[in-house]
């Protein structure tokens, strides 16, 4: 990687996913190409997806699918962007063999197989970028941090042999923010949707909001009360559980970005 | 008053109108005609009705006007519904001068004058409904009291000669039917919309929770929080405050009860 090659933003996705591809870019992706979809990445082989899939059916608000590959094997996702090869359009991907991460790659082209199948799942820059159109402040990123995530006692409906508890995201606003935020949230349930719980942390299973089992903490204003969210980390948590013998993931931040404007995914 | 002729349920607002006309229905209109809008009623002079169709298109949370009279003098509204007239259809009526109250009636006939106009003011009665619906427990409904209601210390935008601060409704709700109450009350800004504060009193100059400044107090459970919406005592308060020379509202509990269904005022 040449740092000094690498430019600093990209307007276009389709020009950051070429940049991705030729080793040009191998950043975060946050706050590239602003305005459009960013995605977590989930490959399974075939005999997994089923269960995964309905598990993402049964969890809508932590597990929001955004694209399902159109039929095991095909790298492409036209549902996704011009060209799109989730072989190499991702900046960095993690390679996991019955649960245990073995490998950190930025091109899963030698590990592709017949059988995958590639499940993109939404995620939180997308509702953050409409906050913030809004004029509130999101904590994380005026602090400059990663957004505080949390295990919680929230159970997911299990599928298959998918199971486990819910993930959520954290950010803090004083109510009538709070109030606005949750409007603004209900018409993306793509990327999450209306937050899940506010206030007492301790009333989902959170017992130390100053230390997050993911991410960063944030502070947190006297007149303040924290929002929680449910948060794309659960369908990774899940699948980490259940340890299928093959799956890769994106890297975390390392997301793919897709053509698909913002918001497209409002559904008011 | 004749107690044994008066039905207990009506379930058609004309007839229920037509009832309050003919003298057969006095009583507190909750619960009459379910379905249909029900209205706050502010009857002021032409010389002071710009003013407050100022004060009410400034401040649209506690004021959301759902009619107003076509021309000064009529007392008929055809748009709030079939054969209304607003000198009758109204169980009970409060007659001010110079912001005093001074007389309680069931007709107002004998004081209408040719420079009156009506206001109707959206009410909490249709988003509780909503909220009935969803399967949403209200506080003040499962208790059979009135709704609290309490002064605050947020200033409404003041027009012409009205101002004062907003008067706002309490219902409490776990955080999870907090979030959904948000939800639905957002599709109804005709009827006081999504809440302006929950949690923390004091933060908006309530400072006893228990002693509310009009209705009555309700339980709140060690899991909810109080979730506080602009109410349409507020017009009345600043009309109060501006001691018009001439007022004529609706008694308390006793409403316009509209042809419209609860379900037409839904923006979405």
């Amino acid at each position: 990687m040449d740092f000094q090659r690498m430019p600093s933003h990209f307007a276009s996705p389709y020009a950051l996913r070429q940049a991705i591809r030729a080793g040009d870019f191998a950043a975060n992706t946050s706050g590239q190409a602003p305005g459009f979809v960013q995605c977590n990445l989930a490959i399974l082989p075939r005999d997994w997806a089923m269960d995964f899939l309905q598990f993402c059916q049964a969890n809508p608000k932590p597990c929001p699918l955004v694209a399902v590959s159109d039929q095991p094997g095909n790298p492409l996702l036209a549902a996704a962007g011009e060209d799109v090869d989730i072989r190499t359009d991702l900046p960095r991907y993690r390679i996991w063999q019955n649960g245990a991460l073995t490998e950190e790659v930025s091109d899963i082209s030698a590990h592709w197989r017949d059988d995958l199948v590639t499940f993109l799942i939404g995620c939180s820059f997308s509702f953050e970028e409409a906050l913030v159109a809004d004029g509130l402040e999101i904590r994380n990123v005026s602090e400059g941090v990663n957004v505080p995530m949390y295990n919680t006692n929230l159970a997911c409906t299990p599928a298959g042999r998918f199971h486990g508890n819910m993930v959520v995201s954290m950010r803090p606003f004083v109510p009538r923010d709070a109030i606005r935020m949750i409007q603004i949230c209900s018409r993306f349930p793509s990327v999450h949707g209306a937050p899940v719980h506010f206030g007492d942390p301790q009333a989902i299973g959170i017992n130390n909001i100053d230390t997050p089992d993911y991410g960063d903490a944030v502070t947190i204003k006297p007149d303040e009360v924290p929002v929680f969210t449910a948060c794309g980390v659960t369908p990774q948590a899940a699948i980490m559980q259940a340890k299928p013998d093959f799956c890769i993931t994106h890297s975390p931040g390392c997301m793919l970005v897709t053509d698909i404007p913002n918001s497209k995914l409002a559904i008011l």
